[in-house]
């Protein structure tokens, strides 16, 4: 299992995610993309995914929520900006809990010669917006994400080695 | 005339913008959101500015254009996040002639005893991103505009002392 990297770095409103997988990065784009393969992977520890609306489109919307196993939902849309390809997705991202507040994602898949180098570029409104999400257990939360998604793709591409 | 606070710190992808002008919050509200009053302070010098699109509501889109005398034209769009009032504005920027890079801009009006701080909060994908809209000349563009914004204000609003 590779290891994630983690940048927050202090007094910037931003985030940087990085991580290799042993995955072309086709396999990458379509564990963003089909809400079938998101929910697989995306949810923080514990809870369940379901996606409402996935319009992957400049200008298109999506939403999707988090659920608890008592029923309790998180949801959050958002809006993408630019035709999403295999080079990058940016979209906004707004928690429904927290109206107003919103960030940006920029994901980025960079092929490594068959490996592919996968980078979550989030900014967000202000250093406080950030640091509240690095409080709320950000930092474990992805890195239970990226062990689930690696995960998948080997489910998804099986490579004999 | 008051001055204009421009801060962009080393190493974070944001700029924010800080002036305090004599004027009701409703009236600076409505210089950000009527077409008619926006094309007469935001474009920066030596160029006009027109509006295709202005849908002022929670998911509505946006488009203007700056135009150089010759008739060049540079066109920039996005996309309301959140309904837009007299508190704050959020709106994702992109400019047309570089498409996949994207800003997101949040402006508040905060009323200081009848007075009102502006406040234009920009937060970009990377500091790369910032660093050249910094470079293009940004903080003397905004100089401008923001002295054209009170002297449109003084219009709308004239004082008696």
């Amino acid at each position: 299992m590779t290891s994630t990297d983690f940048i927050a770095e202090p007094r910037s409103p931003q985030v940087v995610i990085t991580r290799e997988f042993d995955a072309p990065r086709e396999l990458l784009f379509r564990a963003h993309t089909d809400p079938d393969l998101l929910v697989q992977w995306l949810a923080p520890p514990r809870l369940t995914m379901t996606v409402d609306r996935f319009d992957l489109r400049d200008g298109g919307t999506w939403r999707y929520q988090y659920w608890e196993p008592d029923g309790t939902d998180y949801a959050f849309h958002g809006v993408f900006h630019g035709d999403p390809c295999r080079d990058s997705i940016v979209r906004t991202f707004e928690f429904e809990g927290t109206p107003g507040h919103v960030s940006m994602w920029t994901v980025t898949f960079t092929d490594h010669g068959g490996r592919t180098l996968l980078s979550h570029n989030t900014v967000y409104q202000s250093v406080a917006d950030r640091d509240l999400d690095l409080r709320s257990g950000m930092e474990e939360s992805v890195q239970h994400s990226m062990d689930r998604l690696e995960g998948l793709l080997a489910r998804l591409a099986p490579v004999s080695r």
